[in-house]
């Protein structure tokens, strides 16, 4: 049998940004879309062009520049957000329409004060017009993680028929559980007439911890697409985090499902994202995390694990981590100090670290970046190297 | 049906604070397990006391001021490490001894040089040992995401045998998908004779972002604990975080797992841990990040949905997150500001948050808390605020 290749969709420029006080400018997107297009991502969202003239420039500035990727776009279910969106997407080589609507009963009554068969038309109309500019029209179904399985099905239906290319099941509250939200998927994948013309797509949310697992039995039951940002960055708990279901996937080979993402480049773009957010990502943060790796120093004093392989460990040049890729500055953690500190051969106890942390930081304040030969004259200069010795 | 009790075991004193430069101290590690006492956890781990003198004390204090939870040290199939932990434990009301050895194939090959039948016999006699000091002994079969379960299921009817009330079941590496880590769990409660006389324990790490959906998977599959860490800590990608399996465990009635959580003391006690460790949560982290809750204020603004439980939304005061809890000092994050900030009215951008967080810090260099009035005086000042008024 051979493997599946799974889409990544990565929306750290569109869902991803939602975050209060965080939000990028035109330069900073332009910055991150061409580095996820080296990654390898499949289909980039660069924004939502309606909601206001700034994102509108940033998807055409995105649309310009991204040589390989899909660039899509967002809209409701309304005919100026799509038609401003085509507009946006004007110079993408590739471009997307992503339209949809609410599908819950409580979106339904609450939100559009509207009932199930009228949904169906208007989600079947932005479909269509949708296909009037683009080919490629993905369509989803928001808060379809508490729609009933029986509806959504024929809303998928409907949407197929008139020109849907990716149905997008957003589990929007990020509650379900990964059996309940796979189960949603094959249930799609088993009673949608005319879902072989159409991509499932998992676009999970973090609010109790189960985005990744959520996406990972999604696409196990059979979606073909993974939405998803750098670092799981997003509004309230985040999104599914691109490295997580993408080691995820190459570390177990068994699943036979495949990405495209050059796995190397993870770490250089997870903090490339997160300096230009000013959101840091903890030091045990799965896969690009400062300690994320901090196994390898300890296997090593261990003495006791002769190989890696044995240990299924993932190696961390495979995620772009090398000795120097934890880079300090002021701006660093005392996790990633100490993490240095140990590299260069001193175990620092928690007191001893707060008196180098603060060594450090007055360094820093100096020097932009600190690198080995500096650390070993912080420490060495440090009140505390007496003990150390 | 009634519902079945899940048993929470926090490691945040033992396998949690192996964070390079981030040990605890005794004062604080015990601090720390008050708190843990009243949150209402089962088991407290509170060290490894063979490991360091220091470990040993601590242990010895939490012993002693613990009234509810079960107070367990950890130990290696060595006899020494075992009466040591003994006496470390001898002022608990409730002791338990967590013993144990590697079962997996290349534990048994390159950490022992050893045998499969061996290793039975060293983890018999070590829990027989520990049965001569304590009543409940825990056996960790080390690295068992990897063990063969015909072999796992032997290993664990013997140590039942040899009087076992715990068996742990640790995904040592973090690599287990949930499907894996819920039929390992699932093939233990069928095929390990003498299994009603042992609860099943779940351990995972979080190298692949899956601890969580692992634990969940375990206690679906009857497993009764779950061993955990506040915030996730712990080496490399840290361990399942409490707050996120308690928190799903508690939105999901229909799954019938209780523990004895009180989860409105969830969001002090990541503050409490993650203050002491000096290790800080990102802003997206489930349940306890900063932003975890920012939707309340988005659903309000929106105006659309009528009430929270239509939503299932956790009410933000279910784990504690009050207006006042967010609290702001000179360790502040930005997403923290920007969250605040928005509470007493001002939506900032980016740059407008650059300047007011940079305004923010010189103020609380000097006030150690900042407040409500505090922030109206920050950002009235600010040079940016002619553009928010």
């Amino acid at each position: 049998m051979s493997s599946t290749h799974i889409q990544i969709f990565d929306t750290t420029l569109r869902d991803g940004e939602q975050v209060p006080g965080c939000k990028l400018n035109k330069a900073q997107k332009i910055v991150i879309a061409e580095q996820l297009d080296l990654l390898g991502v499949d289909i980039i969202e660069a924004g939502f062009p309606v909601s206001s003239p700034g994102d509108f420039a940033s998807v055409q500035a995105v649309s310009k520049i991204v040589k390989n990727a899909t660039v899509c776009g967002l809209s409701r279910s309304v005919e100026n957000d799509i038609k401003v969106a085509a507009e946006a997407l004007q110079y993408a080589k590739i471009p997307r329409i992503h339209t949809g609507i609410g599908t819950s009963d409580s979106h339904i009554k609450f939100k559009f004060n509207s009932n199930r068969d009228a949904i169906i038309e208007r989600a079947v109309a932005a479909v269509r017009y949708a296909k009037s500019f683009v080919e490629d029209v993905e369509f989803y179904a928001e808060d379809a993680g508490r729609t009933e399985n029986e509806y959504l099905a024929r809303v998928c239906e409907a949407v197929i028929k008139a020109g849907a290319t990716v149905l997008n099941i957003p589990d929007t509250t990020g509650y379900c559980l990964p059996q309940e939200y796979g189960a949603k998927i094959k249930y799609l994948k088993d009673n949608v007439k005319g879902i072989e013309k159409a991509n499932l797509s998992c676009h999970c949310h973090n609010d109790l911890g189960l985005a990744t697992a959520n996406s990972i039995e999604g696409v196990i039951n059979g979606a073909s697409q993974i939405e998803c940002t750098i670092n799981g960055i997003g509004e309230r708990a985040g999104n599914t985090a691109l490295e997580e279901v993408v080691m995820i996937m190459k570390q177990h080979p068994a699943l036979q499902l495949d990405t495209n993402i050059n796995t190397s480049m993870l770490y250089g773009i997870s903090q490339l994202v997160s300096d230009n957010m000013g959101i840091y990502t903890q030091p045990n943060k799965a896969i690009v995390g400062a300690n994320a790796f901090a196994h390898s120093s300890g296997i090593h004093q261990d003495g006791v694990i002769k190989n890696r392989e044995t240990y299924e460990i993932i190696d961390p040049k495979e995620v772009g981590v090398t000795e120097s890729a934890i880079v300090l500055t002021a701006r660093s953690g005392r996790a990633a100090l100490a993490y240095r500190a140990k590299n260069v051969g001193y175990e620092l106890t928690k007191l001893q670290l707060d008196v180098v942390y603060s060594d450090f930081l007055k360094f820093a304040d100096v020097k932009k970046e600190i690198n080995d030969s500096d650390l070993h004259e912080i420490i060495e200069s440090s009140t505390i190297y007496q003990e150390l010795r």
